[in-house]
Order: C-alpha cells, then structure tokens, then sequence
C-alpha cells in the first residue's frame, strides 16, 4: 500500500463513523475546531511565515505572496467562517421524499454524506480550513492536497483540526492531509477510486485540464468564468452601465465577472461612450470588434480572435457589437463557458427568451453576473461554483455535498 | 473532425433546439416513433435476421443470441415503452425552488436537460429506443453506441427515430447512433469532453471498468450489484426464507439478485435447512463458510474466498454465518457493491440500525432486494441503476436524466 493508499483507507472508515455522527456531535468538532485555531494561532503564523519565506526565497509574484499570508485578522476571518458553518442547517438525514407503493412498500430517499471528498487546491491556506468544515459538516471525511506553497500552514492547520476532531470523539483521520506535494501525490489521488466518492479541485485552468485528463474517479468540476452581458436595444443604458461596470470592475479575478460585453447595434453609439466613461475609472482595456472601434475611437483597441475566448481576470473587457438577442445567444453559445450570462433589457419578451434558451449555471436579467455566490444565493455557504451539469451546477453549498439513498419499509414483499 | 466528432457537433446543436421543445412537441415525436417502429416492423426483424444469422456465423452463446433476438412481440414491447415514456410527466421546466433575496434579486432553480448523452451498450436492441426515448422526453440528445453484433438492428431502429423526429418538426441529430462499432470508437466517445456532457455505460463489469479507466467525460456509473441477505437473531424464518428465495432465484441474472445471505449464528441451525429446501427447487449450489457448511451438509459445497467478492449471476449462493448485525454490517461494508443490502429482522432497533447504517443505493428491511428498480420504485421509468454517489444514485428514471440552472430576475443590482 503507498502512503496515499493508506490515508484513503483511514479516511473511508473515518467516513463510516462521521456518517452516523450525529449534528450535536459533527457541531462540537467544528467549536473545537474554531477554538483550537485561535488558541494555536501563534504555531499557524510561523509556519506561516515560514512558507513566506520560502515564497519569496523561490521568486513567488507578491500576487501569489499574497494568497499564501496569513495574519490575525485572516485567522480571525477563518475562525469566523467554522462558526458560521456551525450555525448552518445540518444537511443529513433529511428524508426528501417517502412514498407507500401498491404493494405495501414504503419507500424514502435520504439525504446522505457522499463519503470521502478529495480536494486538490493551490495556494490558500484557508481553503485547507474550509473544505473540511463543510465536508465535517455534511459527514464526509476529506483529503486534502494543497500546494506546495503552503505545506507548512496547511500542516498547522491539518493538525489542530485533527486534535480537535479526537476531543469531540470523532476520528482524527475524517481531515487527511496529503504531505507529499508532488505533481505525481495529485495524480495519484485522482485515480484513488477504491477510497475516494468524489474529487473536487479548487484552481485555474491548468489544475481543471490536468484533472479532467488523470481522474478516474468522479469530478465535480469548477471551471473557469466567461461571462457575458448582452446589452439589448431596449435596455435601460444608465442601469446597463452600472451593471457591466459592477460586473467586470468589482472584483475582475473572480470566475463570476465579465469578461465580454455584446451591445446590441441599435444602442451602441449611445451606450459605449457611456460605458466607456465608467470603466475608464478603473483603466480598463477595451478590446473591440472593427465596429465597435470605430465608434470608441482612442478608447478602445482592435481585439484578437483569442480575446473572446479569453478569462482575462483583469482590468480588461471585450467588445463586440450584435444585431439581436439571437446573435448575443448564438455568439454566447459558442464562446461562453456555461458560468453566468446576463441580459439587460426592459422587454418582457426578449428577457424570457434569455433566461429560457441561455445555457449557463445561472442566468441573469438585468443584475449583475458578480450575485453568482453561494452566500449571495442564499445557500450559507460555498465549496465552489461547479460549471458542469451533473449533480449539481452553479454555486454548491452543503446540500451539493451529499448523496442519497433509498430505504425501504417491507413487512415481507417479494417479487 | 473525426466521424465521432462531427456526430458530437451535431448532436450539440440538436440538443440546443431539444432543450427548448416543449412537451406537446417532445410526445409527438414520441408517438411518430412508435408509428414508425410499427410501420417499419418488417424492415427491423429484417435487419435483426441478419445480426442473427451473423451471430451464429460467430458462435455467439445461444443466451446473447436470445439477447439479441427480436420478433413482432418483442416490437410490440417496445413500442408500449415509447407509448409508457409519453405518458410520463415532463420533468423539464419545473422550478424546483424560488425565493426573493434581501436585495430583491429573485432567484429560481430550473430543471433543464442535460445537454447530449452518451450511452455504450452491448448486444440488447431494445436499449437503443429505451435510452433514446428516455432522454428524448427529458430534452436530451443522445449518441449511441450499441455492440457490433446488434448494429444491422440498432441502425434500422436508429433510421426509423431519426424520420419520426423531423416529422415532429425536431433535428433528426436528437439521435445519433455510431455506426463504427470497433474499441477505438467507444474509447473515443469517452473522451469526446467537448460535445458530451455525461456518459451512461449499461453492460456488465469490462465495459464500466474501460469507462472509469477512459472516460475524459462524466460518468453515471451503472455498476454491478453483490447484494446480501442477513438473517437476524430476531428474523421470523419462513419470511426470511420467502425473502431469500426471491432474492437469489426470480432472476439470477440480475444486478438486485442477492449473491450472499449472512445467517446470525443464533439461528443458524433453524434457518439453513428451511432456506435450503426452497433454493434446492431451482438447483441453487450454497458455497459455504465451515460453519454453514457443517449445518448443511452435503446440501452445501465449501466457499473460497473469492466467492465472497462475486456477483455470480446464476443460482449459486453465498453462505457465511455471523455474531450479530455488526458483524454483517462490518461484513457488508467490506464485500458488498453499494448496490441493494437487505435485512430480515423483527427487532426495531435492529433493523433501524441497519437502515442508518449500511451505505447503499437502496437498504431493506423484510423485503426483496429484486425491488430495487425504477418501475417498482414508481419513477416510471429506468434508465439504469447508479451505483455511484454523486448525481444520482439507486434507480434512474427522468428526473436524474435533468441538470437544473439559476434562473435570476434583477431590477439593477449590483453588488
């Protein structure tokens, strides 16, 4: 058995005992959890800034440095988010449906942990802390493979989530830490399907390419965001405006914000120049189709073939003119990744078709594609956005966390 | 673009118009497919007669040539399904929950397709309509790849679905059959990530080991079932023995046949011989622990360990003596597939524990593991039964054949 083989075993019967526990139960871990990370905060900021120094030692951008630094306030923030999860509705248990058949069979689908949730992330240490909370929470036991980058401060955490998770009487190994960070322990934890129900990776494009290529077990993929905003011919220009502006300049390196406007012909000459006054405020690159070039003159520049297929993640937006809501579809069909798509538009008509034929995790009129959030939509809380469309799509809370099985009430029926 | 790839493309695009046909559309293309399996019964046991006589050129089994076999009854069967899947409610469309966030955005869950489905099958026909027609009602497009020994029958059902479509006024690319039947193919829909958006093999354990191994796409794994029997302290003995029967002797060939019963010791001596009187009506060979067998007799022949990992699909029977339910359940955790476990016992408690605890698609107590199916379960339908835990798991009938979106109505916010 290797290391990694050895750890999904402990982990699966980790599993089995997390499934039974009981929300009382799953709640004091997370207390213990919350507390041991305040009590243990001076060990968690210096092999922290022990990481950093390695970090900069090996030339990291102060990007990156930034993503990996932890402080008392992140730890503060941390400690926040496990007493929020704590708070949270417990997921399991829960009989969604139960049915009595003809011949006396009573029937119900339970809501169930999914077992053992592999997660393989980069940089953040604080994804190390809120992957297991909420697979604690929904009864499933982790591993976790962070990167390299963060070895020292996600075995910190790691281990005082485990020492906690022993003092409420649960097992330490339902939080598994993968301490080898070679590309070669993620490869090999993407074909772990003897211990492993589902994998779950947290990164860019590269790390979501290599995982659909290696895994053998099953994914829940969380790609990468082309969203788009068609702004209509009867759209309200001002609220257009705000909404793109909100959308591409709030937070650009997020999966939910803009990287493409589509402005219907019959509104450009006035909109653009008003979008453009905004957007300016944050300089950000407009790279236009010849049309729309045209009438943005110096503000803009001639965008590539590759710009629309292009998450920017920056201060940078393309732009292209449409004749109608069927072209910005057609153009969204082929150029979009399934992320958020928004229309602006004041008619009744046009807007339903949007929201009706628009293929994407979540599909907006007239707001902001920013909203797409598991927090913003209400489910208190959030693994990631999952921009595939099995089992479950768009912004994934506990519930996206768990399965379902059938139990069934006879009192002697046979076939 | 490859052959394969170029099916992908059009079966994207036709999944595009599907997604957006309504019901009254969807059942005519329903009814028009059963007219045309109807009309057209002369061409399909034609083109069957030739898979056949090709089949017995190639010494297929006289099982797989049953298998394989069609006649007008058989026709008729079919042509009932596609009537059946008609009458069933669409599930596309329904919002399955709505709500009004604090910032006035409104935000509904919608069930929409899942976009193209690929299906690899072996020598069964009659899977080419049933899985056609299943996603067809649930506003699917599908690319089938049936084994080589059915492609004269699966090509001429294939034709006649196509025709029924376009007379419904849908794209005929709605279903898509491969008509290079050879490894490379199926190994290449596997991978065809750009144009499939799940995969659902039906056939036995080879086929859904190549998948996990190939597949680049997602899966709904349709996996094997070693399903148990255990036999409690507290069992009333004729139902456990009627239970049992069923189980393992309705239909062996099955994937909810029980291959295993775990007796408690305390009842061990009682139970064996009534049991073995039933099984002995179909030939049922026990392979037995050293207890059991030493109960048995020459009723029984002695178990290898292999025998306890096997889903025999015949009438052979594993027979293991346990403690107690955690001893089975322990038992069960480690040999059992997830499938169906079932327990037989009049003691609450116990049978409460074994429902919580064993973690499988479908868990019984005092009934038949043969339940386990779509129909029975009153989904209306089947389209496979998953034995994975992500998406959907036990029986699949429509509604796990559907993705859902978040559909949002703004008035301008932004965040």
């Amino acid at each position: 058995m290797t290391v990694l083989e050895q750890q999904g075993l402990a982990a699966k019967q980790a599993a089995r005992a997390l499934s039974i526990a009981g929300t009382t139960q799953k709640n004091a871990a997370l207390a213990a959890i919350a507390e041991g990370l305040l009590s243990h905060q001076d060990d968690i900021l210096t092999a922290n800034a022990s990481d950093l120094e390695r970090g900069r030692q090996a030339g990291l951008t102060p990007a990156l440095l930034d993503r990996l630094a932890l402080s008392s306030e992140r730890v503060a923030g941390i400690v926040e988010g496990v007493r929020q999860v704590a708070a949270l509705p417990d997921p399991i248990g829960e009989v969604i449906k139960m049915t009595t058949r003809p011949n006396g069979l009573t029937i119900g689908k339970k809501r169930v942990p999914l077992g053992v949730i592999g997660i393989i992330y980069e940089a953040r240490p604080n994804v190390t802390v809120d992957a297991a909370i909420l697979c604690l929470k929904s009864g499933n036991a982790t591993i976790l493979r962070g990167g390299k980058e963060a070895i020292a401060t996600n075995t910190a955490l790691a281990e005082i989530m485990r020492a906690a998770l022993v003092s409420a009487g649960l097992p330490a190994d339902c939080v598994c830490l993968v301490a080898d960070t070679s590309r070669e322990s993620a490869t090999e934890l993407m074909a772990l399907t003897q211990y492993l129900d589902v994998l779950i990776p947290r990164g860019g494009a590269g790390l979501i390419r290599s995982v659909v290529e290696y895994a053998k077990v099953p994914v829940i993929e969380t790609g990468t965001g082309i969203c788009h905003i068609y702004v209509d011919s009867e759209a309200d220009l001002d609220m257009a405006a705000d909404i793109l502006y909100n959308a591409k300049c709030s937070r650009p390196s997020v999966c939910n914000a803009a990287e493409c406007v589509l402005v219907n012909r019959a509104v450009a000459s006035a909109f653009l120049p008003k979008a453009a006054a905004l957007l300016r405020q944050k300089n950000t690159q407009l790279r236009c189709d010849p049309e729309a070039l045209a009438l943005l003159g110096e503000s803009g520049v001639a965008a590539s073939d590759a710009d629309w297929d292009t998450e920017f993640g920056d201060y940078i937006l393309a732009v292209k003119l449409v004749n109608d809501v069927d072209e910005a579809m057609e153009f969204i069909a082929l150029h979009g990744t399934g992320h958020s798509e928004c229309i602006v538009s004041q008619n009744y008509f046009t807007v339903q078709r949007f929201l009706n034929e628009v293929d994407a995790a979540a599909v907006y009129a007239n707001a902001s594609t920013r909203f797409t959030d598991g927090f913003e939509f209400g489910l208190g809380a959030e693994i990631g956005i999952s921009t595939q469309k099995i089992h479950a799509r768009g912004p994934m809370g506990l519930e996206e966390l768990t399965s379902s099985k059938f139990i069934v009430y006879g009192t002697g029926q046979v076939r």
